[in-house]
């Protein structure tokens, strides 16, 4: 696919095959589906993505995607503020904050630690954190960082600079997901599953 | 993920969620993107997207896409102009070029005959065909729309109205695919690649 009849098209395949997960042939089929559309369709579409960049503000707090200086989560009362969850990306908030398991805040990291990426501590939000662990307004950090060998440099970064603050510091339970068969399960996951088990009455005491 | 941290964000992924096979975590994961962006390259996508939706031109003769009112096909002498090739969309002519088979020139539908989505013989450029037909200038009529109920209710409508014409009217080959086996291929396919057998003298004289 790569003689367009017109240069027009090619410029917005180009663009649009640029998207993470979009291929030329999807950025065709997408390219053709604006040009089935209104003109002024296309114009809400092409502002509401150039004001998303433009004018997004990120919580001068927790680093979350936010309409204010401070966002929702972080101005709530109904949180529980002494409760910190770390996370690799605002994607991670949204997916925790669908649980409804959770009420406390956050702190979004922006990235986490990858040598091989050029990604070091300095390039994610982590100073902040530390800063705010300093507050003495916190009492727990929970690592929500995903079960990666960057994700656990990353916890064992934050881990070692915070160690001997005196704040309680987790990480979330990994496991085998609810659902799931044991012999279908990596081993490495099944290996820690029996490692952190957890007594039987815990359970019983949460339903 | 309904419970999106910023109004901005919000509006980006209902934008983006608009787009054909684009769901709601698809769009969010999009907007993120746009936001590691810098400004000019979001201005960049948005003003190629917005430009071909506005500057478009459909060729006056085939309705390909084009950058001038004649297209690059139509209006080249290597091409045999006598041979028209009837698809459905832009994309057919795509695919067909990249075939590198087919010496002939286009018309493009801009859509098949379907009673369920309401779309008549009046909303495509059936007409224009016709008038095509008439002009004395073309001698065969390449019938290439999709093996569909909607695909064959428009081969019979144009069938219907050029019978008359004198004009060589043929439809692409349907059969097995290449490297397909034949105990996976359907009935209906198998059953018309029976029917329509080629002599297999033509096979060997085609290499």
């Amino acid at each position: 696919m790569n003689t367009y009849p017109s240069k027009l098209l090619e410029n917005a395949v180009n663009e649009l095959a640029r998207l993470p997960g979009i291929g030329r042939k999807t950025a065709l089929r997408l390219a053709l589906h604006f040009l089935k559309k209104e003109v002024i369709e296309v114009e809400a579409f092409g502002s509401a993505i150039l004001k998303l960049r433009k004018e997004i503000v990120y919580c001068e707090q927790c680093f979350n995607i936010s309409d204010s200086v401070k966002c929702e989560i972080c101005s709530s009362s109904k949180r529980v503020h002494e409760l910190v969850c770390v996370v690799e990306t605002v994607r991670d908030v949204l997916a925790i904050e669908n649980t409804g398991q959770y009420n406390g805040i956050y702190h979004v990291l922006g990235g986490i630690i990858s040598p091989i990426e050029g990604i070091g501590p300095e390039d994610l939000t982590i100073e902040n954190l530390l800063t705010r662990a300093d507050s003495g307004s916190i009492k727990e950090i929970i690592l929500a960082l995903p079960a990666t060998i960057e994700g656990d440099t990353t916890n064992y970064y934050i881990y070692k600079r915070l160690k001997e603050s005196g704040l309680r510091l987790t990480t979330i339970a990994r496991g085998i997901s609810i659902g799931d068969e044991l012999e279908y399960t990596d081993e490495v996951t099944l290996g820690r599953s029996i490692l952190n088990r957890t007594p039987y009455e815990a359970i019983l005491s949460r339903k």
